[in-house]
């Protein structure tokens, strides 16, 4: 009946989202520039890491549900985002170290919007809703696992508190909303502060999920496995 | 003349292969669970293991030959196989741990089972039949080779004995039967049993490949080449 | 007005480009397969790294940019390219040693023919400018990043010297020819040569690139922060 009104809140959402979309890329780049940095990247290394930790979760997933080119090679803009996180860290990395708890913060958001966006577009791209609800976590911590693989580390989200958890609490919801048939924005709102909820409470409470019981008993005994295994 | 006859010979043969498939799938779960408990991950981490080991081979394939989603994205089973197989090793190891012997045993049958159905699907989708087989055996060893690299190791298989071998072997006998025409379920069977086979025989009579004259008649050259590498 | 001659030319450089791609990547294998020598890997592992080194970067552009089954899996020549370097390496190691030299100016050789060649592809897909250039320059370094990840190693190509810069400069022309309208060969060969003299340079000259002033500054802290952070 009204729709240019309703054509101007859907413009006014789809610009919300793409503001969020790109302020979460430029977070998760700062995270995958600091790692640089610190592990004495050159500025190219840097860079290059801003670029795949803010973008393989969402380039994973494209490639798994066959959206080619991924959204992060056919926008311009999450590439910048992306570079200009990563120039920023490596010309004034000692001022931004500071800023430890502003990121830990900007990282949650990002963390809370990349898993409902995820979500959303395996979705919409005919996937189940539990596989749905999976590529969202994915979308969200993807990028994290990517830059921890090419410092040739073990994922930090792998061994530490909850993170995934978190990405995959808000994905279930925005799915879950779907499957009972409710307003998009409505369940992605939802999902989203649930994820950002979970992480800051996470942070504050120092909240860690449980270590198998053989590991915890006998830590000797693991540690003494992981000798013999090669490192 | 029977159809109802061959449908239920056809019926049967999908449901002994989906079984098999998911009993692989569970098998190479459980050896992902494991090497996630020794290094002490989280039970996320090590749920994510399981599936990592259990799916990469095949999702690699799919992605590789256009078949998006994966299957192992699109079927809920093989999610479930492999979350089942990661939550039994979190929560048992050490009771589990005494079953090595048995587990390499499935992990033989899991291998036999991937190369020859990876085989299969590449040449469905059109592939030559050399590369049929390199993705067989790609679709056997992937799921090792993730595994490895998210614990930031070198890939067990790439450094040990006739495991990626087995399966191009029985990746092979299934792409020559299938250029010889036989029909399908015999050069299947054929490939499954010497994959199979040789892994067992690998096992037992402690096979090992050769490694470069060089590596062996020097191994304090190497060892400084290694160290002036980085590591 | 003379279509059997232009069909002579064009036959004429595509002869010439397959010639040039397939000894880059008979170079790229060289350099797969050195290093899994050096790690003490057995056959296959050396196998499977040459080819690694060799077609990684093509493998994930094709498959990002949806050209599945990528170019090095549908056609043998890439694959029989790689497996003849590394079975050279594995048998010949301390012969081919001596040659650290001319490997040097193949390998640049290689980078400069990938980086034009991928930068090409993509734009034949329909990417922007600016993504073609990064996806010649990922064509170019991505076997190498795909090898040393393999090796659980920090890839070289993030923290050395100019190696991926000069095979973004040579993209870089490629895709600012094709703006302008010259002909797809004199930019391919102005891009191939400005990448190649750049890495010839580079070597030559010992050229490097800026490290962040943090971790120059203050090395102690740097090692520091990465010894905290697992390593």
């Amino acid at each position: 009946m009204f729709p240019p009104v309703s054509l101007d809140v859907g413009t006014a959402i789809k610009t919300l989202v793409l503001t969020l979309d790109l302020l979460g890329t430029f977070v998760f780049a700062l995270s995958g520039a600091v790692a640089g940095v610190r592990r004495r990247l050159d500025l190219f290394g840097v860079l290059v890491l801003s670029f795949v930790a803010a973008n393989s979760g969402g380039i994973v997933r494209d490639v798994l549900i066959g959206a080619t080119p991924p959204a992060a090679i056919r926008d311009w803009r999450y590439l910048a985002a992306s570079l200009l996180a990563g120039a920023m860290i490596f010309f004034w990395y000692p001022n931004i170290r500071r800023l430890r708890s502003p990121v830990l913060v900007f990282d949650a958001a990002g963390l809370a919007l990349f898993c409902v966006a995820g979500a959303q577009k395996a979705l919409v791209f005919g996937l189940s809703p539990v596989m749905a609800a999976l590529l969202g976590m994915l979308t969200g911590v993807g990028g994290g696992v990517a830059r921890d693989v090419l410092l040739s580390e073990i994922p930090a989200v792998l061994r530490s508190d909850i993170y995934a958890v978190a990405a995959l609490a808000g994905a279930a919801v925005l799915v879950s909303g779907d499957a009972l048939g409710l307003p998009g924005t409505v369940s992605a709102c939802a999902g989203a502060a649930l994820c950002f909820g979970l992480r800051l409470a996470a942070i504050k409470l120092d909240w860690h999920q449980p270590v198998a019981r053989a590991a915890r008993q006998a830590p000797d005994d693991a540690a003494a496995a992981a000798r013999r295994d090669g490192r």
